[in-house]
Order: structure tokens, then sequence, then C-alpha cells
């Protein structure tokens, strides 16, 4: 086995899962995360813990939903499955399928049906120390536009970083975010129409998301730092492409007034992005300020979990906040979309926090070559 | 995807486990057995069932034991796996990996250790309506040591079968043992040592096998009657070949008196027979007689979810006895180990009970061409 699975898999379950002996820990294994799954049960037999294995399987999923169809049945509360995250203390998700659409012909009202029964059981999910990650597959590197062997360097990089240091690191952006009212992102490109946006973050925690539990952060790799903010100001252009319900996005211009979204274009798959602003009052709405952190992550590869946490880049996400920023017992803004939207900030940018620059250019004011 | 996997989805969720809608199942996947695992999905999608799929690897098995033994760890009651099958009212084990093989290296002291702490996961997993079968892979071809299509034609034969029928016809063998008091079973072939064995199995129950819960009968395929016999006297000649503890053992002869073995020989892996013999007071007495009569198996492959359900067969087990078989409130035969040797009837052969035979050179007596 190559060595960097039995890495990925020591980082998943300290760093990350922060695994103790004793512990009872549910690990989902995609279809060809094979790999990865057995590094992960060895770590987690080296640590003492429990392991009860799930079949991750797109495949599986969309059978029995088509099943569902056919049989034209309601969906019940899954008893199983909610006593199964109930008695867990940990949740590992391993993707890394053989075909990311395997779903797509799983009509949306059967989706929606199947996620409502489901509810509790994704309560008791996100009540346990649960992490999502990858095993890079095939499959992956084909959404990504990249060869196998290329793209398992490229993950390996994102997942294998010195993650004690970039939390140091995030914790003075988070610092920075903490303490001041106002952001403001700017961006003067040749090759685009500027952004101009500002929002509010008074009264916002942000979250060091260090791609571990001790940090409130879940996804493995992370490296962003994110805030909820809110009465947005401005214009704001997004470079990097996007996927929306299986439908290309490039290019997405934004105008805000008042805090929400008036008026809005895109280069491509507008319809889309008109549907995701149409779904609710919140969808109109900032839910999410992030700024990629993380400088192993190189490109951009049609992939959440690696292209918001890219290293000079921000991302504004429509929709619904993450309950972690606002003041205690004060609810963010409330969607059932979040959509995040990213630009590439590495040229010709800064990002100010109450008129002071935090990061030109890419380069944060505690870096060498920082010009402020 | 080939009609008959979703036909073997069909007999396991409809005949064998009686999968009603509301019914929260366990389907556990091996390596190897995805595709069965699709078409399981999709049948209890239709019928209206909640599932939950495990990944049964023994590879993710493997390197958790390992890990475990590296560790040096003691090993929990896992409260998962627990609830898990206490919330589930069936559980589809598919078996199917990539190497029969997979766990050699690990110590019998781990296993033992594993097994010792997961009994409570046993129990309640026996408490299910639980059925076990094999999707055909590569890996069982070879251990069969056929080609993977003509294996995969020889796994349908002995799955897809007319149940219902098969049950009728059992019905009946077990009306005769039912009935009885003493079976004999003799063979008198020129190329292999005599059998002539008698063994009381009065006040015993018989248990129609035939791949149904309702049946109380847990292997897709079964296609046996069998029941609990004792006081054995004798000699028995098993010519089909078996493997104990990955040691393949040919030609065993016992010799019983006063219900227990008092000599043996084996023509390859006597010791491993010896080891089998000496486990305990229990396993020197018989736990099982049984008599295939699934006609769709018509070779030995090695493997005894299939080779002792095969037509024109018959074979004694040192060990354990079945619950179902004694009179209620007794119990059979007590031992840590279960053994079964299987000898071919097809020939020079007889069953009797009570002296009236009832199968002579493999033809039971209700059918065409029997010879009394």
């Amino acid at each position: 086995m190559d060595e960097r699975v039995r890495e990925h898999a020591e980082v998943l379950v300290d760093w990350s899962a922060r695994v103790e002996a004793g512990d009872d820990v549910v690990v989902s294994v995609a279809e060809d995360a094979h790999d990865l799954g057995v590094a992960v049960a060895e770590a987690l037999g080296e640590r003492g813990a429990n392991v009860t294995t799930l079949y991750g399987s797109a495949e599986v999923s969309r059978a029995y939903l088509k099943g569902s169809e056919r049989g034209d049945r309601e969906f019940d509360d899954p008893a199983v499955e909610r006593a199964l995250f109930e008695a867990a203390d940990a949740y590992l998700r391993i993707g890394g399928g053989r075909n990311t659409t395997a779903t797509a012909d799983v009509s949306s009202e059967t989706r929606q049906a199947y996620a409502t029964a489901r509810q509790g059981v994704r309560e008791a999910r996100m009540d346990t120390d649960w992490v999502s990650t990858v095993h890079p597959t095939r499959s992956l590197a084909q959404q990504a536009g990249m060869a196998y062997e290329e793209y398992r360097e490229f993950v390996y990089d994102a997942v294998l970083r010195d993650w004690e240091a970039l939390a140091d690191e995030m914790a003075a952006m988070k610092e920075a975010l903490d303490a001041g009212d106002e952001v403001r992102i700017v961006t003067e490109r040749d090759d685009a129409p500027d952004t101009d946006v500002s929002m509010s973050i008074a009264g916002r925690t942000a979250v060091n998301s260090a791609a571990s539990v001790a940090y409130d952060s879940h996804n493995l790799p992370s490296g962003e730092v994110f805030t909820a903010p809110y009465d947005t100001e401005g214009e704001a252009f997004f470079d990097v492409p996007m996927t929306i319900d299986a439908t290309r996005v490039r290019d997405v211009h934004l105008v805000f007034e008042g805090g929400e979204v008036v008026g809005f274009s895109a280069g491509a798959g507008e319809d889309a992005l008109a549907s995701v602003l149409d779904t609710d009052a919140g969808a109109r709405k900032l839910g999410e300020l992030g700024i990629g952190m993380n400088r192993g992550i190189d490109r951009f590869t049609d992939s959440i979990l690696f292209d918001e946490k890219m290293g000079d880049t921000v991302h504004l996400a429509v929709g619904r906040a993450y309950d972690a920023c606002p003041p205690e017992g004060e609810s963010g803004n409330d969607s059932a979309v979040h959509v995040d939207m990213i630009s590439d900030v590495s040229e010709d940018s800064r990002l100010e926090i109450d008129g002071e620059v935090v990061q030109r250019n890419g380069t944060f004011r505690w870096e060498d070559g920082f010009e402020g």
C-alpha cells in the first residue's frame, strides 16, 4: 500500500476525528475507497477503537431509490441507521466512488422525500465527531479533468499538511475577523469585472476550520476561516467555475443592496443560479464569507471539498449560515440552500477589515512580501 | 445487469427473508458482491423496506485485527453494532470477496478475543431474520477450482430453484425422520471403505431447510433436511474432500462405539481432524445428520454453503447440535465445534429409517426409479 494512504488514515483518525481508545467509530467506505478504508480500520484497531463499516455506494443508493419509485412507497424513519449513529462517538465518511453522477436519474421528489424521512438520522450523525474526506479515485480525477496519478498527488498535497502550523496561521485570521466590524473585498483585474463588496461581521464569530473536530471543522482537507456576514452592499464577481445541480455555472456576477442580491448574471448556467436565488427569502442573502488558506491546493477541481479551501481565494455563499457564527441565542441567515461562489484573489486584489488591508494579492499581512 | 442477479435478489428478499413493507433490513456486501448488493437494494426499495448497508470486507477486518494486535488493545463490546442489529428486523449477508484467505495471518488468539467480545452482537444478529448467501466472484470460482463463467452457472443453478416444490419434497423427508427412531446408512462401494453406521433419532425433530426463515433455514442456497442424532454405532467413510482450519482433509474414516468416536483416520489432514475431535467432550459425538436434496448442486466446490446441500449426499457433523432438533427444554450435543463430513450416496448405498429403505443409490422412495 502507498505510504500516503496510511498517512491520510492517520491524519483522519488522530488529527481530524481525535479518536481515542474505546470510541465507537462508524466508517463509511465508498465503492473505490477500499484502500483508505483498510488503512483507517488498521489505525482504529491500533488506537483501541471499535469500528463498524458502512458501504457508502452511490449505486446502491440509486438502486434503492429507483426501486422505491417503482414500488411507490412512503419512506419511514430508518430505525437501524438512527440507532447506529446514536450509539456512535465518531463518523468517518470516506468518499471516492466510480461515477460522480451515479444518482443522476433519481427524481428530485424522491430525493426530497428520502431526505425528509432521514432528518433524525442526519441529526444523530451531526451529533457525532464526524469528518468527511475522499480517497482519490479515477472518477474524481475525471471530474477534476486530471490524470489519475496527477490527481493522487493533488489530493495528498491537500491532505498531508502540517495541520498544527496551518491552524496557528488561521488563528491569526480568525482573530482579525472576530475583532472586526466590516469586511471589504476589492479586485481590479483587466480580464474580469471588478469586485467591490462590503459586509458587516460585527458580533459574529469566525471558525478556524483546521480539518479537526477540535476546531469544529469536519472536512479533510480543510484550511479556511469563515464567518457569517450580513448587510452586504456592492458588486462581486466569481471567476471560478462551479456545478449547481449538475449544471456548469461560470462567471457569476452579483449586485447587493440592503443585504440582498438585487441583480445577477452568469456567463453560463444563469438559470441554475436563478433557481438557487429563488429558493426562499434567505437564498438572496449571504450565509458565509470564507477565506481559503490551504496552499497545498493549487488548482480548481470542481469539488467544493477542495475548491473553497484553496489558498489565494475567497468565497461567498448565498443561503444558510453556519450555526457557530452568530451570537449565542441568535440564528444566522436561514435558507434551504447554501451555495459557495469562489474568487481568485492572487492578483490585483485586497481584503480589508475595518479599512485595514489584511490580504493583498493573496499575501496575508503576517507573511513575507506583504505590501500593506 | 445479468437478469439472474436480479432473480437471486428477489429469491433472497422474498422467499428467504420474507421482507415486508416497513421492515428495517441490514445488508452486508462483500468486496466483490457489489452487483448483488445493488439488486437487493432495488428489491428492498420496491418492497418499502428500510436498508442500511454494511461493507463486509475481509481485508478491512484483517486490517482492524492486525492493527489491534500491534496496539495490544483489549476488545470492547461494540455498542454501535449491537444497537444496529437490535434495531434490525432482517440481516442479509452477501458473501463474495476477493480472497478467501484474506485473514490468514491473523492469530487465533486475536480471532478468539474478538469473537468473545462480540458475543452480544452475534446474539442480536441471530435474533433477526438472517440469511447468508454469496455472489459468485472470481475468488470463489478459484476456491472451487472452476472457471468464472462456469462457477456463475453453478451458483445460479443452486440458488434459482423452485423452492416451493423443493420444500414440499423435503417435507416428506422431514416427516419420515420425525416419525422414525433409528437411522442406518450403508454404502458398499468397490473403490472405498464401507459405511455401516446407525444412530438414534427418537424424540428429535428434523428441520426442513428450505432456504427461508419461514422454515427456520438461514442459507441461500439450502436444500437439506437435518436432525440431531445420538447413540451412534458403527463405521462411516466420507469421500468428499473438505477444509478444516485451512488444512485440506480427505477420506475420513470414523469408528463409533457407545455414541462416541473411538477410532479415526484420514487420507490427508489427519492432524487437523484429531485437533477437532480433541476440542471437548462433545466433539467426539454427532451433532447432525443431514440429507442433501438440492439437485441444482451437482459438484463439490469446497464451500459448506453448497457442498452439504448437494443432492445424492448425506453428511454427519461432529460437535454442536442445532437447537431446534432436541425436544423442548432439552439441549442437544454441546461443543465449541461443528464440522460437517460428507458422503456421496449416489451409488451402492442406502439410507434406512427403522429398517425401511428411504433412499437407495440417491433415489428417494417417492421418486420414479426407486428400487425398494
